[in-house]
């Protein structure tokens, strides 16, 4: 089974980011938030204020005074930067990074560096791997949450979460069938040739084909037609 | 070629998330920014000072005061949204709207609720399908901004992989935009009421959101609304 990776925030400046970073996680299924010496200390009212709810994250947090303390007990450790640093350390895309976080067997971990500067070399170099987004070339400065939020999402995804359809459920009748749809048509063609509607009687069976072609699309439930069918004779009873 | 979606935020509440949806934005790509009815008005001190440099973004925002209004020139339109509405518009993953969203042709734009509430269901009606994120069932409050990056971070790496447009066309006429529609549901709400289809006034609000859901399900076509515009006049006056 694969363990969740570890998120370890480097001296973050904002507890705001704290915050919207651990609720960021907890959208994703990710509880394990590490803290390199942040900058006013923790706890943070600001880091617990902009959690929204995600305190289990916070609560649980661990600080650490180095970032290799806080790697110590991980076996592979991404390092997230954007800038060029002068390491050999292999490169992937944060779509590459989370394949690799999922087939990983051991404990793993993702390293965010502070707002204003990312990661400096030394941390980097505790990394296996550089974990890296590929963004408009022109604009690539990310919020520090964001990041946190694009690797938890990604990593959530390559999970396989279900389809949306098992967390939501609209109220459905059941789907109308061909034949509902051919009663539809019967209906309304009738009511059309009535109101002498096709001028052109050339065009007649496209113009029907392409109104039933509109109903398949919609997709309509058994409702839906009933609906329609109550509307067609509404108008042509409405103006007796 | 892909035109690139609209963001689309109704009701923001906080000039920081407007900022910080614009800097997400950029990082993908993505530029065209509108704002429906900001409560704390606009141009925004707070949303320039976290745009964080893309003030492209933020210069170059429209606002209007209606959801409709922000939508009439797009013929495309998702609707984001975490909460089960009673309308039947098809579902999406943000990973599958992306697909859509690159492979089809006019303008199409993502429609963003409120902070607090996001979006109302008559906002929901205007969208052609709805956008989820698929995210941790306990847990699924995403901030607005980062909703945003969500989306445009997909929808950028999505670039190149276009798939087939979902229907295909035999007459090429342009797709209806959401104006069109509006003309379209007007029309047919006046003869509607004019043959007092509405025998219980308490649903007609519902009814009438429904209609439109079925009508932006079949993605119409311009001629198609002409189309259904001169059946409602046919069966209106043939009867006469």
């Amino acid at each position: 089974m694969t363990h969740q990776p570890v998120i370890i925030l480097v001296n973050p400046q904002m507890g705001e980011n704290i915050g919207a970073s651990a609720r960021a996680m907890l959208n994703c299924g990710l509880t394990e938030l590490r803290l390199v010496a942040p900058r006013d200390g923790w706890p943070s009212e600001s880091a617990a204020a902009n959690a929204a709810g995600a305190d289990v994250v916070i609560d649980n947090a661990k600080v650490y005074a180095t970032t290799k303390e806080a790697v110590a007990d991980l076996d592979f450790v991404y390092a997230t930067t954007g800038r060029v640093h002068q390491l050999n350390i292999p490169i992937d895309t944060a779509e590459q990074a989370v394949q690799r976080l999922r087939a990983h067997d051991g404990r793993s971990g993702v390293l965010f560096g502070p707002e204003r500067t990312g990661l400096v070399g030394d941390d980097v170099a505790l990394a296996s791997r550089i974990l890296t987004f590929p963004l408009n070339p022109d604009y690539k400065s990310l919020n520090l949450a964001q990041a946190v939020l694009l690797v938890s999402y990604l990593w959530f995804q390559a999970g396989g979460v279900p389809e949306p359809s098992q967390y939501h459920r609209t109220k459905k009748t059941r789907p109308a069938t061909k034949a509902d749809l051919d009663g539809l048509m019967e209906h309304l063609t009738t009511e059309l040739d009535a109101a002498s509607f096709f001028t052109s009687p050339n065009k007649r069976p496209s113009m029907l084909l392409n109104l039933r072609a509109a109903f398949s699309r919609m997709e309509p439930t058994e409702q839906d037609v009933l609906t329609w069918r109550g509307i067609i004779k509404a108008l042509v009873k409405g103006q007796r």
